[in-house]
């Protein structure tokens, strides 16, 4: 399997640590995202969407989107439980994640880590701080209820949660006064086989 | 089994029609977002994220995000098939709904059908058809290939795009321009058991 990526994309961190947690072999492709890569006609015949994180399975099929990679990967583990209330909730929680965690906070991070924060980008990263305190507030609430986000045990919805939170402090985002958040990162980073993200150089 | 929905979102919309193609039994909650209803107290009890569709089964169980709900409602039926690479490509087009899709078309349509397309949303109202019709493009790709997203069956990746899709002119979005989602459009509406949504009073 292959996975195409961009290592300081939170999107394909979260298959990158999936894979060491669950040993699954891959290939990595890497793909910048900021070079124009993923605009290119053979990237476009792989994913019509022009974004990574993708998968190439030996037999050629391609997957998009790292959520549903996460569950794919994940299927017949107990990251992801043959349960279909469990399931729906793994996804509850990603949807989340894209719609309302990820727009705000991995935008805002991208704007301040990939950009460098331009003069003409600040108020936009301005707006996106209360849409992400938002999400991390919801996150929280669920975790001063639970060790992780679907009960005692972790699943992809934590692995999908993980991807961007943990760097949330890069788009300015102080996460001190999460503390449940803050004790969350910890029992994610000590899961056996758990793969720290690729520093920046 | 309880809906708490708004009658104009597309994204609750998908919920009663997926209830009605596979013949489940509901009560619909009527939820107005533009009254403030999923900001009482007693809604963010149910939903700390405060946003609808959310649905809560006879037990008590609350479950949020409508294409989490959908697949849940759908397990163990052929709008869900239980094969782990079907359920990743059916993901993979919800999140292309909820990241690429839905923040364009659906938003589009809120500020023109909800809000009037008031003089200070203009702006916000155009530039969100770039995105749609990239959104637009990929599915006429898709579907150019397949009659139904996942392939020659719907599934609820199909009610998923549908939602938004269907009332995408609302939005200022011409599909003319796209005779595949055209002919797919009408294919679901054709489908047993179809419910249109409720037309504005």
């Amino acid at each position: 399997m292959k996975i195409y990526g961009d290592t300081q994309s939170g999107n394909c961190y979260k298959i990158q640590l999936l894979c060491h947690l669950l040993n699954i072999d891959y290939e990595w492709v890497p793909v910048d995202i900021m070079a124009g890569d993923t605009r290119t006609e053979h990237f476009l015949r792989l994913n019509p969407n022009g974004k990574v994180p993708i998968i190439q399975l030996d037999n050629g099929t391609v997957l998009a989107e790292s959520n549903a990679i996460l569950n794919y990967l994940a299927h017949g583990s107990f990251y992801y439980p043959d349960d279909a209330l469990v399931q729906a909730h793994i996804q509850q929680w990603q949807f989340f994640e894209q719609y309302s965690h990820e727009p705000y906070i991995a935008v805002a991070r991208y704007i301040n880590v990939y950009l460098g924060l331009p003069e003409n980008r600040r108020e936009d990263y301005q707006a996106k701080q209360a849409g992400g305190h938002k999400a991390l507030a919801v996150l929280e609430t669920q975790l001063s209820k639970t060790p992780f986000l679907v009960g005692d045990e972790p699943t992809t919805a934590d692995i999908a949660l993980y991807g961007y939170t943990h760097v949330a402090h890069e788009g300015g985002f102080d996460l001190s006064q999460y503390p449940k958040i803050q004790a969350w990162l910890q029992r994610i980073a000590a899961l056996p086989g758990y793969q720290a993200m690729i520093k920046r150089s």
